[in-house]
């Protein structure tokens, strides 16, 4: 029975060996406050999926959360237990512009518009290889970040395994040395060779790779930047 | 003699006991190719004051910068440089709305005003506590940062040395359950005690204290936050 912060941390490290910290836990239940869907408390939280899943568990287990459908609600218990613990409501102090982010996409120039032209025939994500691609502007915030930490201008970028197509919004932006993008889904990597020929980005190229298998020789210690998004 | 990144890296390793990344000095060259403010080269290349003050050193003795007054300018050879290593000009792409910060003052609400208003008459600041304030709005950014991280409403906060006056934007929300700023400078308590009573902050005191000697135990093990601008 977890009646505190204290002993969800200690269930959470002797049940899964997960390590959460009280603020963690503070932060969920303030995203909790203001929302019901998960993806949406996993940005508000800032706490990795893995982790926040296993802690609405316990949440759920101690009746301070219910679950109905998809939807996470917070039960009269979890209230009080947020009142007794001083935990406020999540609130919105991120920047409306670039949605806490940081980039602003729109220096990315040209490529914004072509790149969401591109996403719109992209293959279906599919749950054999864990696909879920992120949306278009994720994508091209990304590269906007890659650019601003000085990895893109003029680098040699590997992608593994790139269903969110970052090979392909980098290599629209002229600017990096060189680009490949690794994936074991053969509709991606046709996708992404039949993009790389007809807007002729020459840079851009794509080998089809099972990531459980070590890297070709041919690709060790031949980049500047990785790039992945790993599964949870 | 430094021909290259690697030799710099040594150099600063060796000379200064400084590590600094391959890319730390391209993106200083990045940055040193679109300004040549100090202030601006370290928003831009985002390398730590320390490392990069060490860095410039290197770069004006390898005459790759010339130092004019205190304006730093690329030579003929420091942009042979950039262009043999392929080191591109800095580009912006961060958010124009928050500066790169992802934070947004205005979710502050009253609290901006009243601060610009207090920050009017604040004390100067002096050399011999080393002081040198941020701006108005890189404090509010920093409590609206603080909000975003959980690490204020209801929160005990202690502020140690505060010439930026964080203490006072935090107790403004009306959020922390406390606010206790230290400082070794009687003019900026006695302002912050001053504001404290005008507008009857009341989670918000002072303690003049010098941050050489340990903390008074009263204060140990009592906050849930701690803030600080350490010097460079």
């Amino acid at each position: 029975m977890c009646v505190n912060i204290l002993d969800m941390q200690r269930e959470l490290k002797e049940r899964a060996g997960i390590f959460v910290s009280a603020r963690d836990i503070e932060r969920t239940l303030a995203a909790l406050q203001t929302t019901t869907d998960i993806w949406t408390t996993v940005e508000r939280s800032q706490v990795p999926m893995r982790v926040l899943c296993a802690l609405l568990g316990i949440l759920h287990e101690q009746n301070l959360i219910a679950i109905e459908d998809t939807q996470l609600i917070l039960t009269d218990a979890g209230r009080a237990f947020c009142h007794e613990h001083q935990i406020a409501p999540w609130h919105a102090t991120t920047c409306h512009t670039c949605n806490g982010r940081g980039v602003d996409i729109a220096s990315l120039a040209g490529v914004v518009s072509a790149f969401r032209e591109i996403a719109r025939n992209r293959p279906e994500a599919i749950q054999d290889f864990d696909q879920g691609y992120v949306t278009e502007e994720t994508t091209l915030a990304r590269v906007a970040f890659l650019w601003w930490r000085g990895d893109l201008d003029g680098k040699e970028i590997i992608v593994l395994g790139d269903d969110d197509l970052v090979s392909i919004a980098c290599a629209l932006t002229g600017k990096p040395k060189r680009v490949v993008a690794l994936d074991i889904d053969d509709r991606l990597i046709s996708f992404i060779d039949a993009v790389s020929n007809e807007r002729e980005l020459t840079n851009l190229t794509t080998l089809q790779h099972d990531l459980r298998e070590p890297l070709p020789d041919e690709l060790v210690g031949k980049f500047d930047v990785f790039f992945t998004d790993p599964t949870e």
